[in-house]
């Protein structure tokens, strides 16, 4: 039985608020993970509840943080997450970005000693919704892509999300990992018994396994292109940038340094990257919405490999799955039900699922 | 016999000038160019003489253009390269987000009506010779990559170049197109007879070659992945990304679109992204490149898949050739050097190598 969303949404922040969580806090994080359900990346929707109720019991987050803008400029500014959860300083940090793009063309915003902070497509789509083009970074926790060359995780699945807005087309938004498949794809793999491709992850030795269990047990993902000769170095290298951008930029940790020298780290302190851009600033009103719906036409019309297999545009995806879900609410396994339900028991949640 | 780098700039001038470009052109195409043979990107230096010379007897570029700024705000700007070579407007535009940078914490300018520009890395580079995060982008004047399910090349290799300062270690420099190979790897190929690797380029119906020869008549590259098993949706959002970057923002051509409807315009409209970042807008003088310093430690430390293999970070190599080249001077092969002198002859320039 599908949840309707606002139901869904009303849960989240049942859970969320027995934590003792602030008001924007809940709403924030509310708000970021059942969007990412809407739009169908059911990874990074309300099943990371479970990664949160982790931290929440291992003493790995703040529970009551005191988000703070460090440092600002007209068109830049650095915010402290205060070791919480990475939604509510996510959110602040692309509404401040925003708000400097309208007045400058140009805003960007970095933020550390953060967490998780879900989809990064949610983010870059926010500045959409302005007329503006978004992006957003993050780096990760735990590391999980190995360099080209490496026999051991050192950076995150660093997402790179690119949103810029249409007239008559849905909103374009790339959001992808710069691993070559999500860890999700290994675990549902390991699931169901099935070995996974040559060139999605590597042992401790560096070398392509196929045993979705070997995997798992390394957490040691290829980078986008998977083999030196697929050209790993490119996605080893946007991995590094993401997380330049994300780390370096705000003053976070890299997360293979800080679990070396400090594993006991009460804190994470994951850093953001936030960019939001006027096209405004370049082009007449309306002219780039206008290209960019040219643009996409011709992708649509680009000739098949496969009569049945349409182009699609990035974004395109989610943005249906997002009409059917609103519509119909959202699928959850029995097993994230039953999950969902003993974290909202642990900490005296209503449960109204 | 490798060519001493002075001696190369002066006889690239020699044929630039020959043909009728004004001094800033001359000066700015053959410092790109050559810095790309410093840096061992061959493919990008003195031997794209060859295409321009192309464009020259074919009337496709302007030979005396007037560059000129169409936009402007302290953070942003937009040029229009008047149809003439894009080294010129691409070096006018870096710098002058760098002086907006310099001012305000962040600068990007877009670019419209150029044309080929070399290598990106060359354009971020010069960011971190004066502190900054820098950002390139470009559109090229032919589709080269295949959309993930098409059977046709809708987007330029659409390179992304990055670049971060440091101060122990060699400069960030990440400078990769979005296909999965060059078009060049697949001519080499081609000419000494070897099969390509399944998942680099597709014949007319997309679907994968391995004949070097048929993937050289229809110029069908995959995007970074190479398979939609190995994820190439996400090279192919990178790719129409830098496309958003380069040709929306600024109101440049889409390559597809301007052969389709104007198969004999007269310019190819090329357009081309620079954005410029400040790290002291969000970190302590000197805090951003001991961290940056830190996490290349950590990257050089990685165990190695094979000892004989090191880690290395994007840059690295370019800046190593660089040192070598700068000692020893720059190898031209003698088919190349043939070429060149027949392109001096026929306008004139004095020949030097």
């Amino acid at each position: 039985m599908p949840v309707p969303v606002e139901l869904l949404r009303q849960q989240t922040a049942a859970i969320l608020t027995s934590w003792g969580l602030p008001p924007d806090h809940v709403a924030a994080t509310t708000h970021v993970l059942t969007e990412a359900d809407l739009r169908g990346v059911d990874s990074h929707g309300v099943s990371m509840l479970t990664l949160y109720d982790d931290y929440r019991r291992t003493g790995k987050m703040t529970l009551r943080p005191a988000v703070r803008v460090v440092r600002e400029s007209p068109v830049t500014a650095l915010l402290d997450g205060d070791g919480g959860l990475g939604h509510c300083p996510g959110l602040r940090a692309m509404d401040l970005a925003i708000t400097k793009c309208a007045a400058t063309g140009v805003g960007v915003v970095a933020v550390r000693n953060s967490n998780h902070y879900g989809a990064a497509g949610v983010y870059a789509l926010r500045a959409v919704a302005r007329g503006f083009i978004g992006i957003s970074t993050t780096a990760t926790w735990r590391p999980a892509i190995v360099p080209t060359f490496g026999a051991q995780a050192m950076l995150g699945t660093n997402p790179i999300a690119f949103a810029a807005p249409t007239r008559r087309h849905l909103p374009f938004c790339l959001d992808m990992a710069t691993s070559t498949v999500a860890l999700n794809k290994v675990k549902l793999a390991a699931l169901v018994g099935q070995p996974i491709l040559p060139g999605w992850a590597l042992d401790d030795q560096g070398h392509t396994v196929t045993d979705p269990a070997v995997a798992m047990k390394h957490i040691a993902l290829t980078p986008l292109g998977g083999t030196p000769e697929m050209s790993s170095h490119k996605g080893y290298g946007l991995a590094a940038m993401v997380e330049i951008l994300s780390t370096t930029l705000a003053g976070a940790a890299f997360a293979p340094s800080r679990a070396a020298q400090h594993p006991d780290a009460p804190r994470y302190d994951v850093g953001h990257f936030f960019l939001a851009l006027d096209p405004r600033a370049f082009r007449d009103e309306g002219d780039f919405e206008t290209d960019l719906d040219a643009m996409i036409d011709a992708l649509h019309a680009t000739r098949r490999a496969d009569p049945d297999d349409p182009v699609l545009v990035p974004g395109e995806p989610e943005e249906h799955c997002r009409t059917a879900r609103e519509r119909d609410g959202i699928p959850l396994a029995a097993e994230l039900l039953a999950k969902l339900r003993g974290i909202a028991q642990a900490t005296g949640a209503e449960w109204l699922l």
